[in-house]
């Protein structure tokens, strides 16, 4: 399944007098335009291997149909997401739920779909068949030095994998803690997963960068050994600069103000970058912007004056990431909402009047500074991300066209309804 | 003080033209513009007396200047809020804190800034001076009869004050609880504070409400009497017709989904209304819309559904009010602040496609769902809300004027510096 | 595998002196021991089927081995329990994972193990094979009246099923709820679910009871159809004197007063029993008493209050069950330390000296008051409780019993390392 | 007003018999008991001078009678405390609220009473009058050097007041940060803050450490500048090797694993002691242990064991102190409470058979683990306290003592009826 561009031309044509209009508009509007466009253009946020089949909650999975029954389909489906939104040009695999037994003909397929490596992900939270020792009691961190051994190899081999595929980081997710008081030491771990990392890290190229992601909790339920952003960037700041820490919206503490962590990270220059969701109690994994959009855009305000301030390429110099489950929705759907979410939430950020908003810090003047950044919030964008959208190719209505052209139902009669692909 | 109209005419023809161009490019684009227009029209959010002067914490209060003095002030202030934005015609008085020496006087006053007298609101969370007996341990669940009676006779003199005022309803919020395991029998505080507002109940007009508010914690640590809109539920439905349950947003646990809790309520005839204001982290009464302005639209989306639903009027059948602390902002500005951003939310809900979303659901189609929402959400309904107060005289811009026309400087040359008014 | 009562008593033997020492002791200062060893003596907590295989997360499941592999050995199993605590003389099945294809064998097997059927749970929230319609939209709530007459039908079954075995309770644990804004209307999810409930209510012989629990998230993660204690309470007072609310620990926002929602309950004659966890972050599924034994104990002696207040019997007017999820214990060793919990804070609330503390309540002596709860729950009341059972011929020490008989591996030998109960 | 050891005495003899059968029967069963009485020997926890009064919340204060009315009295309060518990010999003096007009008198009047000075607190939250610029949007943090100068130099002059008292570390806590999104630049915010900091570090005498608490939120309630243990560990790592990490447990996110950031911290030798506290909510102030005790032991169970791995000292290498709020108990019962509640943690903590949860980590028992702990923690300790108590001439029964003596009265005869001591 691969979308034509002529039909995308053909929507976009019906739709192109509206669009025009409110564009116009909007447009008229923005005195910065050039610079808002042309860091639209450039903006792509990486799809995760696992997330085009339906997810699922330890209650049960409810798999939709068509889903992706290998890594090639997988591929493909990001394919039709790219040619839709123009801004999911890349792929984040998990292995071992994505080995490809041929890593030049993966390769091609992707830069065919117009799509590269992004940052690869190791899994030891999981037994795979045929492991000869369980992580059931961690990984990195495990009591037994065999099961950190092989966990640590694991690493090693994804990062092998990963250079063959022209990626150039590796992502680190620990599930790795306790349930119980007692159950561990909690030093210990954190000595133990040190060492394991110092070892993984040791095996990665120079241009490689090591993502260290926390979460507070889930799936042990009293303690996790990367538990928050204060324990990663301790790891990291041991560990080198080729290590960075990643933030996952969902994985905080009810409340956490998690643009100031942004900020901070930026400050000591040792983000990696986003694993995108939206979340109401934990880590929902819900649609990008579906639950509080507001709090997206204030983490996108901070990213652009903080990158801005250190000279960072928005485009490039940090990891972006979707990470979602799609319980309910479609998932191609799904990501579509998502990466517009984030493209909405950016351009919004990038009419911010920081000029004005240095001011109002400068007066403390809360009232105005709040009305800079609703002025910008406000604003409806969405003209701008579609334009950006459109210029490149792409469906001025990505969603509409997905569903004007059927795309799920003829995956559905190629791969059959009751498919499952690999991942949670 | 009070702001002429023709400073406001003066400055609303400045902006003019930038604004009819900005209303007629939204307005294109909403098919029931006449109900909207006319819905926004009716719309008044009451302002608590207490609001208009500096609130604080526990851990201290910056007072800012020209706050009001006195009760006569205070209405002045809210005569140029609502001079300011057309939407802020009503006034909620705090008892024992803003007693009118002459009834008579102050309706007149009021009525001279174009003001009504909203819900009253009773006080026995602080002992007043020459007070006999102390709600240091509660009031109208006090383990002692004398306490329960001294609480119930105030909140029937508060009554008594809101009829010759032209008030209809009673605000009760309680701050009765606990702060330590073992301190009060939960059941018997039930019981204590359902016979007081009994007798309070039995004390209003016919065509009184009684409005009854819950907080979950603060200023008790361990429990709360009337906690959650469950407790609330079934002391007003004990209590009668005339009792209905209040919600304050930043009454609630963490990560409470509020809208459902607005849905339910008015599915069972019991919702009283609302007390706005925003929050990250507890009650810490924001601006409305500066946290989590989605959260807010939410609720109004519940609200216009469900009040269609019932045959309710939207700007009479509940009660709206503000309840913030304006701890590092003008208070008028936030005050301004506030209604904008109800008014905002309540534009987008009335601008949500119900037909479509209604055939959404019934196709368990959440993508879509969400898609129909958010084209309300997103769409920049200011030009919208501005122009309804255009029409009804209040100024485009009502911060901007607010600041233009030096209101605050003038109020502290009228009126002193260190001027503190009563309140939190 | 079945425990020989010999060799209980042998271990019992070995330490009876050291136990006598340690029960003298403290039974010294009780002044009314005799109606705490009474009371323990009565009191027993049901064993769900599902909780003796090892649970998992929505990240994996690292099985155990010699996990029972049918219902047979599932009763076995909890037979094993019984022997050894003496409390756990019940089982709570859960329909469609413990189908009993011969309820009469099924019976005489578990009172051979001296065990009785307690309340049986329904299963809406997973589509079973073959099962015609889907549950992925809800079950009760479905906008498709086909999908609740199917749930409603499943329910009524179980019913049935629940009669042949003796049991006359039902547990009703609804997923059904929403993961977007927009995807449900609150209002007819409610309505669907009290239509769907009032069949299924009908459906019950006369001296059953309907257990309906709340959960405030997880599977659904933006709303929840009986999501709280307020609403749960809502349909069952709708629904008729058959209907309760059952109490889940886990279910709650953070910070939730739950043992000022037990007392509310019970004064409002509403409350169905427990399901028994502990928890730190969410629905964690945990051992209970692993986390905050004081809140367990605070539970408790609301319930010693309210019910001797109420004139009920401890050990049969509520429901008592665990509910957790076993994912690194040995699932045995797991549910007898959670029972120990319960009984520990059963008899620490049985410890409370009551006059004392109305007596502190009445003076609002809240530092005395917390001095008396504390009383009882400082003392060490494990004696007793081991009394207890060994008065009722279980072991001094379940769990040394346990390791020490080599229960485990004898199971393990039987059943094989690979075996995979049903259930989380 | 000060108590007289011969009416301690008088009380001790007649609980002595009780008393010493109780210690009899759980110092059989501790096998290192002499450490532990030569640890709870050495124990002191220092009592801030503004918890002598009783405090409040925004919504009001409810004082009590006999409340200190100066330095001296608050001296001589603490040494009532000292007198019937001998665990209470320091105190945390706070500035402005209680500075010594004459610092030789007032060191000699401590003395006196066998009280030294523990850490020194400086308020940079409230504005003192005639304080010549405010600290309404910050102190370290403020965008307006002249504030920061301010600040720093109040410290300075705080850190000048310790020296001439004995002390020898400052407590920073700063309430800096904003209550709406924009309000500051957090970056900035974080290196003024640090800024100022330093040179508050460098004037600090080389045998003093500065500590440097966190908090999540309030008074703030959008940002706080240090606002988790990783934000002040950032700090306290760039400031040097005299700066660490104060924790209180009151400054958390809801569910925070608190002890593993104390086993963290004291990993990385940062590690400054701790404000103790409960707290249900947020940071609400409550008596040490009368939320959840257990959480208390579990902090002390890594204290314990991170401490003797560093080799550290337990009663003098970190600093421990008292920060609660007592608004609904008499300040010195609370405070009694309070200690008592720790010593009891400690006492537990200490009785933990390391050696087998050692080994039950090293077999990932978490049954067995968990066995190991609660066994301490449900040893009833309080003999041993007690005893520690007894053999250093306290009170067997410190509450029971004071309200014997009738402090509270006679200290109302002196002082009045309507004192208000300094504080919150």
């Amino acid at each position: 399944m691969q979308i034509e561009k002529y039909k995308i031309d053909e929507a976009n044509n019906q739709q192109a007098a509206a669009h025009q209009r409110k564009f116009d508009f909007v447009a008229e509007g923005v005195a910065n335009l050039d610079e808002v466009m042309g860091k639209l253009a450039e903006f792509n946020i990486a799809i995760p291997s696992w997330a085009l089949g339906t997810g699922g909650t330890r209650f049960g999975r409810f798999s939709g149909g068509g889903e992706p029954r290998s890594l090639e389909e997988k591929i493909e489906d990001i394919g039709v997401l790219h040619a839709l939104n123009r801004s999911s040009g890349a792929i984040s695999l998990h292995i071992p739920w994505d080995i490809p037994k041929d890593a030049k003909a993966i390769k091609a397929l992707a830069a065919q779909h117009g799509l590269r490596f992004d940052a690869m992900n190791s899994n030891t939270f999981q037994d795979q068949a045929n492991q000869p020792l369980s992580y059931k009691f961690g990984s990195l961190q495990h009591v037994d030095k065999n099961v950190r051994k092989q966990a640590v190899e694991h690493n090693i081999e994804v990062i092998k994998q990963g250079i063959e595929l022209g990626s150039n980081a590796l992502t680190v997710w620990l599930a790795d803690g306790s349930s119980f008081p007692g159950q561990l030491n909690f030093r210990k771990a954190f000595e133990n997963t040190y060492e394991s990392l110092q070892e993984i890290y040791a095996a990665m190229p120079d241009d490689w960068k090591m993502y260290l992601e926390y979460k507070c909790y889930e799936p042990n339920f009293y303690s996790t050994t990367v538990a928050d952003w204060g324990q990663s960037l301790l790891y990291v700041n041991k560990l080198g600069p080729k290590a960075y820490t990643l933030v996952d919206l969902g994985h905080h503490l009810p409340n956490a103000n998690i643009e100031q962590i942004v900020s901070l990270l930026l400050m000591e220059g040792k983000l990696a970058g986003f694993h995108f969701n939206d979340s109401k109690y934990g880590d929902d994994d819900l649609t990008v912007g579906s639950i509080n959009p507001y709090q997206l855009f204030l983490i996108f305000n901070e990213l652009v004056e903080g990158m801005d301030a250190r000279g960072m390429n928005h485009a490039n110099d940090l990891g972006w990431m979707i990470d979602a489950s799609h319980n309910v929705k479609d998932p191609i759907e799904d990501l579509l909402q998502s990466v517009e979410a984030i493209k909405i939430a950016y351009a919004q950020a990038l009419l911010v009047d920081k000029k004005k908003l240095v001011q109002a810090q400068l007066n403390n003047d809360a009232a105005l500074a709040q009305e800079v950044l609703q002025q910008a919030y406000r604003t409806d964008v969405r003209p701008l991300v579609a334009e950006s959208r459109l210029r490149a190719g792409g469906a001025l209505d990505p969603i509409g066209a997905f569903r004007d052209m059927q795309v799920r139902s003829n995956l559905i009669k190629e791969r059959g309804e009751k498919t499952v692909a690999t991942g949670l």
